[in-house]
């Protein structure tokens, strides 16, 4: 009977058991028609978990193709793979360790090219290093006796386990090493413990890294050249979606705040959700700091060089979750039991409203920015703007006690303290975004020097009459 | 020469180079003497870094020294597993696939015992499951002939191996799953592929799922027995930690706040640390949700039963990030260029402090309740005290324009509206920030709630006193 209440959200074939017929069912027939129901009820209740399931399932695929398209890539190096074991010729080549390729492919085929990357090198360079390192050490426990083998075999494992799992809590090994730690490890066990049986130590090792050679080498073809994740692009594009976002959310919460008390009904649903992208922002740090450790391994794509800054991203996502920081008070202080009488909110309506669609132009410039990757030639004017209509706010806060204010019951009187006081955060906030606004735009024009970002076409135009003498100037101060 | 000035940090042996000295030799001697002094300038310079880096590693051994420990533990783990190739009856019980052994505890061996507990769990099924699915197949593919077999088992292959690669996806997979599929793909390729050379594939599987059982269990035993690591404990104790931290930055704040002209100098360093103690609060919501994760994995250890509420552990969090978000905007005011002057402040400073000393209460003592896993007796009063405090600031705010103030120069005169204005963001966002502290006590109840809280031995008192009739009431009223 689970399913029931489940059903009613709107499904093709129903069992429909009012209370009443329940109850009748129960009486008049048996065990026999209450097991029915019974399974019926179960197995409706399984099918609408598994139907809920499969839509959120395709979700996830309808959202993010190419997370559909990653599990079709792993699935074609695998099969490219399994050719290894399959052609007899390639499979005398490199003897039976051939599963080593495939294990490399399920182990390093990551989602973005640089964790493909990130892994197929630290796999590679770790196998290479473990298995010097422990094959020097046969070759000594191998010198000195029968006694001393297993002791120095024995000792070497712990000491270097021991020192190799420590050194992943060091942070630059950790972001960068930390699965080739493991594969230090693991082969360095593995050569040394095998050694003390297995002859041809050497060949083995010639063989275990032939077939990693070839498997890291699918891997790379694959996730390089089939339909590429970048995680550079990926975080670059993370960053202009979450200024753009919190540009929306300052826009729609201060035009809330004002519309509020006009339209009430009308503005309660459609901008909550435009309000609330600001969340997004406060919580994507963990996001931007993996794909900025993938995106160091990645080579030049696209728009980005080798060298691209991608630590500075960071710096910017930073100061984009300290300006969100405000927002989400700003979004508390709007929500707030206590408000302002309409007519003190409709004194500061303009000013406050203007503060918030300057700055939320300025955020929206610098995302394009970022996005087109050129220096926006009216960056300064807009911040200039966004300043001046602070110094607007600041002034019409200043002359707000002065101001004679309307009231049906008083007639003319002036605007009490007590009255404006639930305002005063709502514009003290706004001040506060704009300085930090500016600390956004100071932290993307520092990323426009590093990855020495083009000047766009109208500001080359500009910078070409500037050269061309001062006559351009004369004329436009004359018009 | 490089480590000329790196040198001046205090080292016991240091190559003095004045400017004079250095021309000196470079006219006098040749070559030689110049090659030398690059040479010691170079090795000094390696080994500054080489102290530095020591220096640094040190510390992370010195601030935890379980990270240590979790080193030897793994090494004597390997030690232990390397045994059964050293010991003759042990290797010719598990067969050559001995090497699994070793390899499932190099990758197994996990900080936390949640962590090790979900890999080794993740590791055992994901054999079984890919192993049993691929012997299916296997047989399969045998019965139908040998144009069919590399085809079926190529298909399944690809199909198994995206599918499983797609799942990963899955929210829920990939919290507690993500290992275990990766465990999965390989072991399917595995049986798959090898299953089209070696014969004796029902014995390679029960080779490989017993060593995989030695490995796990000696991972489990090292890591439950030798000073575990709970990934749960250490949850339970950065909420602890980081509602501490929210308190004092919060008391720190205010106290700076108004105290700022008081005693400048001696206020600017030593309380801007403890001040900024918030920040980590910001951060740490990755910490928490990885360590939820594990801690579920956990059995019942010290107070902590198999079931308890991790999740609500991020509910917590999530209350606590929304005070530090306010926590932060009121840093930024406090530090704004525009501050009230020092009457204005003088007449809130009592107020405001009390309030923020309140508010900091409350966290204390929730903090408090949370560490020792009892309700807290008088969290109510406390709340209620926090309250009465806000009330006395917003009446003072409310009379805050009919003040009188006595300026040296113009005598005595109510306060201006203007001055007034930039210390009412902060007392707005002390009443928010006590409102969203109650938010944090609400969901530490619910958590009391969940986890089943001891009730505190006064409370106790109290109801058993209350059990006992109103006598003892009634001689307290007395009293």
């Amino acid at each position: 009977m689970v399913g029931v209440s489940e059903a009613n959200n709107g499904v093709e074939w129903r069992v429909t058991v009012s209370e009443g017929s329940s109850v009748k069912i129960e009486h008049g027939t048996g065990f026999l028609s209450r097991a029915w129901l019974g399974l019926a009820g179960f197995l409706l209740a399984m099918k609408m978990k598994l139907l809920g399931f499969a839509s959120k399932v395709w979700n996830i695929g309808a959202d993010d193709p190419r997370k559909v398209i990653h599990g079709v890539k792993v699935g074609l190096a695998l099969s490219l793979v399994s050719l290894f074991y399959y052609t007899r010729p390639l499979y005398d080549g490199v003897g039976g360790t051939a599963i080593w390729a495939v294990m490399t492919v399920v182990v390093v085929f990551e989602f973005s090219v640089g964790g493909c990357l990130c892994k197929g090198f630290n796999r590679a360079t770790a196998t290479l290093t473990g298995g010097t390192l422990a094959l020097g050490f046969h070759y000594l426990a191998d010198t000195s006796g029968k006694t001393f083998e297993p002791i120095i075999i024995g000792v070497s494992m712990f000491l270097l386990g021991s020192a190799a799992t420590f050194s992943r809590f060091i942070p630059l090994i950790k972001d960068r090493f930390d699965y080739g730690i493991t594969i230090f490890i693991l082969t360095f066990s593995f050569v040394s413990v095998s050694g003390y049986r297995v002859e041809h130590l050497v060949t083995m090792a010639q063989q275990r890294l032939s077939t990693i050679a070839i498997g890291v080498s699918i891997c790379f073809c694959i996730c390089i050249f089939i339909c590429p994740v970048w995680a550079g692009g990926d975080l670059h594009f993370l960053i202009v979606r979450n200024m753009e976002k919190l540009a929306t959310s300052l826009e729609g919460l201060v035009a809330n705040y004002f519309d509020d008390d006009d339209e009430e009904n009308e503005n309660e649903k459609s901008p909550s959700k435009t309000c609330q992208q600001y969340k997004c922002v406060l919580n994507s740090k963990g996001a931007e700091d993996s794909l900025a450790k993938l995106a160091i391994w990645e080579p030049a794509h696209g728009l980005f060089s080798f060298k691209h800054p991608w630590q500075q991203y960071l710096k910017i996502g930073v100061a984009l979750r300290r300006c969100a920081y405000c927002v989400e008070t700003l979004n508390g202080c709007i929500n707030s039991d206590i408000q302002a009488p309409q007519y003190v909110k409709k004194h500061l309506n303009e000013v406050c409203t203007k503060v918030s669609l300057e700055a939320a132009k300025v955020l929206k410039e610098t995302a394009n920015s970022i996005k087109s990757m050129t220096k926006s030639p009216c960056i300064d004017s807009m911040i200039e703007e966004m300043n001046i209509s602070v110094e607007e706010l600041h002034t019409a806060l200043r002359t707000l006690p002065n101001k004679k204010v309307t009231s049906s019951s008083q007639g003319i009187e002036t605007m009490s303290f007590i009255e404006a006081l639930p305002i005063i955060p709502v514009t003290s906030l706004l001040i506060e975004i704009s300085t930090r606004v500016e600390g956004v735009v100071d932290s993307v024009e520092e990323l426009a020097e590093l990855a020495s970002f083009k000047t766009s076409e109208i500001e080359k135009h500009e910078q070409s009459n500037e050269e061309q003498g001062k006559v351009v100037t004369i004329e436009v101060q004359q018009v």
